[in-house]
């Protein structure tokens, strides 16, 4: 009777990083070989990393990639590996027209076996919506590749190829599949990974065969790819999954299309919004910093909820001794704004100092005659100016702690608190910001740790404290409403009367949208961030700056 | 014998500004129809203006684009327009989804004829490279449109259309086609006017049909279309065409495919690339400040070339009463960039003040103990402050005078020369804004006016004087070699090995590849300005921040 051990080997490459990439992915093989494994996948452009965006473009680049593979194959086979079939991920030439140093590519897996490329299949359905332009840097394949191992047939696709029909998907019943083995680079995105999961389970009840499925994992800028890679059998039952968030390998074994059973204690796991979102925003600062080689960061720290869960991330990141706070009190500053930085310090155990901005702001506001918002503004850009000087110096990179709806509606200074490499939560809206900082303590409650985040910077009326008495709610509508409307707005994309439809109340409605519409210069200024949502500011969300459209 | 007389309205709409763009078209066949025409041409989606990147895919929007297009026939038959055939561009949505909110659109040009829309054609060849996104946001078209008018057969075409083959170029031929009337947003690149001609001439003599391309004309954030609508006979001689930079109306008679003589006095013009930079840059800053609703201008002036440039460019476009010329000297500054300056503010006539940054660099230096990078970026962070405060204050759209060299290798200080919501001279490498400069002193001097830029700020060093001494050349190669350079990695998009195979030097070549690909994050923070090369930072050229890819 037949049998294959598959690997599912989910690693975190770096784009770019050929050679390392590469090399992490022998030791999988080297690992799961020493499992028994006969059988090894890897995720989408795993090679190379993935997206990498207009790289595709560049002969040099792709070329590079292509030699990597064939180089691989011979490596696995001089090191005894080369009876392991191995599917791995990269970019692959298809006009090798070199006469503008532009490179024609396509998105590619291959069959690696006995030393050489026994076969390259090339993704049929590209993506080119969301955060995804895959139209614009590779050409679609158009063939199918399957391959037997011990009487198994298995067919290969990627990622957005099981997401639409037609194609691939349509041949598996024709070739008598009963493995498809599928590579993907899908990112996370809140509630994704039930879709996936029922998508996979879909696909084998369809097409009665088990399906492989390996995701990447880890940040890339802007995404971040979760793992939970899975293995379900011909009637759709999961058989075991990858880690989230982390490198993970697991072993399935099948005798046939209906028998695939765990070889390794994966488990399935049951998800938590908060705790998935947590890992993500996490995993994408941690990969942010060490894959562009910064060794810490800076941020400052006003008391409020935003810095403080800000601050929590980077230290469950990357450690809180890398994590450097700095309290920039004004004049305007009130005394819990500076004792609750300091609080949230101790508890997260970061070094914190005070940089006053008071004269800075006094020199400036003199020479310029500036009041009102010119002054208001002023603050946040000396408080910029001092987080990227001590930056410049001491060689952190900065992070910025604006959230979502602040971006939405242009809550900010630019060049003042919007300045950093980074935005940790720049697609958390205020609302959830608040439910992550409550189920980050009472994590720590469970565990028996000190909470994180100050009470006090969870309870008090949010403040930019930029003149006396500040509130938010000044300026904007509460923000459980302001958080629902702009749900309505940007990820539903309805119209002003639809959503005054929904319940809210006009001038409202034509506000929030104005300022929305307004701030779209401001938004195509600021740090990349992680994207959590279905719709992410970014490459998510493409519109112009000079805009007159008028909703109705 | 058949006659047509053909009006090309080459007007400038602005995005979303849906009833104005109307509006303005109303009086282009108004006054068409004044002179005689029976059919008027206009640009592609001049309804809505272009490109609406993904407004396309806001149901609202495209909905009041088509309901607007059907009141603007009636309008038309109602002013006793009827007789008119108007062919006009819009999006029109395909699949009425409205379940989520999203559109499913398509690039549309409108038959309009009798009060009514007498047919749709829609775009087949989505451009989805370079600048352009269409397959992200609209579905293709499948079917030719064509209609007659006086025994005249035209084929209606949209842009891309013509750039490839297959589709309705095919079908000329068997639709025995006349008059190709193809409907154009196509932005400006130095060089490409000719290359346009070229092509439409060939469509003209392959397809054996006269050929009426209408362009757009104006900015549009980060594009600049500048018009120069064309028409061909059937054996590819130019009739006539429309000014560059500027809206026009030119009409010709059309006898048959091969007799079309030009019925306005229309020029063809003969092209001097540095004028039609220099116009694409100035029409570009005009439309973006007047689109965006800004009353003026303020930019920084050091007395070197690059803000002597943008300040020249301000004030042909917008008046130089509307250019607020700022010097902001520190203690290293020399006496010429304080004078160079107010040389350059009186030869163009523009309001100058000083704003020097000493006092607020002191306090900073002295409390965050800054000196070496700190403090020379320091006093680029509060020149850019004192902008920004300025522009809170009075109004204005602050400039940032960074050229394309400088941007390449991330030859800026972040937050601190880079602010502003505009860069005019974004896509112009330093060679070249040295020649502007020389271009549009010998223009003055043959119009008998001042010449703008002094001749000092042409011939001295250039220097960012952030440190006694300094000049650029201590940090990089001559400007002339790394230009060069920068256009084989970026333009040509060459590898290392093939870069110093043009005899660069290796050193050299290693370093300005790694301040290209180390200075991602800086551009993509950076404001918007218009293209004017094949290759424009910004959605022309989109690579990841982290990307470890060593170059061979």
């Amino acid at each position: 009777m037949a049998s294959v051990r598959l690997a599912l080997a989910q690693t975190n490459p770096v784009v770019g990083a050929i050679s390392s990439n590469l090399e992490e992915c022998f030791q999988q093989v080297k690992l799961a070989a020493a499992e028994g494994a006969n059988l090894v996948l890897f995720g989408e452009m795993v090679a190379t990393g993935y997206p990498i965006e207009d790289l595709a473009q560049r002969h040099t680049f792709v070329e590079q990639a292509e030699q990597a593979i064939s180089a691989f194959a011979t490596r696995l086979s001089d090191a005894g590996l080369g009876d392991i079939h191995v599917v791995i991920g990269h970019p692959a030439i298809v006009a090798p027209d070199k006469a503008n140093g532009w490179a024609i590519a396509q998105n590619c897996a291959s069959v690696l076996h006995g030393g050489t490329v026994v076969g390259t299949y090339a993704k049929h359905h590209l993506p080119n919506y969301s955060v995804f332009d895959e139209y614009r840097v590779f050409v679609p394949g158009n063939e199918s590749l399957n391959f037997e191992i011990d009487g198994l047939r298995f067919s290969i696709l990627i990622c957005e190829d099981i997401w639409q029909s037609g194609g691939p998907v349509a041949a598996l019943k024709g070739n008598n599949t009963d493995v498809a083995l599928v590579l993907n680079g899908s990112p996370f995105e809140a509630g994704k990974q039930q879709t996936r999961r029922d998508l996979v389970a879909k696909l084998a009840t369809e097409n009665n065969c088990a399906v492989a499925y390996v995701n990447l994992v880890g940040g890339q800028d802007d995404l971040v790819f979760d793992g939970a890679s899975l293995m379900v059998d011909a009637i759709g039952a999961i058989v075991t999954e990858c880690a989230n968030f982390e490198a993970d390998r697991q072993l399935v074994d099948i005798s046939s299309r209906s028998e695939v059973v765990k070889a390794s204690p994966g488990a399935i796991k049951s998800g938590d919004e908060l705790e998935d979102i947590w890992n993500a925003l996490v995993l994408g600062l941690r990969d942010y910093v060490g894959k562009n080689g910064f060794p810490s960061v800076i941020l400052g720290l006003s008391g409020g909820i935003d810095s403080a869960v800000c601050a929590a991330i980077a230290a469950d990141a990357i450690g809180a001794q890398n994590v450097h706070g700095v309290s920039l009190p004004s004049v305007y500053s009130s005394d819990h704004s500076k004792s609750d930085a300091f609080d949230l310090a101790d508890r997260i155990g970061l070094p914190i100092r005070t940089e006053a901005i008071a004269d800075m702001v006094a020199v400036a506001e003199n020479q310029l005659k500036l009041d009102g918002l010119s002054a208001e503004n002023l603050q946040a850009r000396v408080r910029g100016l001092i987080l990227m000087s001590l930056s410049n110096l001491e060689g952190h990179l900065t992070l910025t702690t604006g959230n979502k709806t602040e971006l939405a509606v242009g809550y900010s200074t630019i060049y003042g608190d919007s300045v950093g490499g980074y935005a940790p939560i720049k697609d958390v809206a205020k609302t959830v910001v608040w439910q992550l900082a409550r189920w980050r303590n009472e994590r720590a409650d469970k565990l028996g740790q000190t909470p994180p985040i100050p009470e006090n910077s969870i309870v008090k009326p949010p403040s930019a404290e930029l003149r006396p008495g500040q509130v938010d709610q000044d300026s904007l509508p509460e923000y459980d409403l302001l958080d629902s409307l702009l749900e309505l707005y940007i990820d539903e994309r309805l119209g002003r009367d639809e959503i005054i439809a929904r319940g809210f109340e006009q001038a409202t409605v034509d506000r929030v949208i104005q300022l929305v519409d307004r701030a779209e210069w401001k938004r195509r200024q600021g740090a990349i961030g992680p994207k959590i949502t279905g719709m992410a500011f970014g490459r998510d969300r493409r519109l112009p700056i000079t805009n007159r459209f008028k909703q109705n």
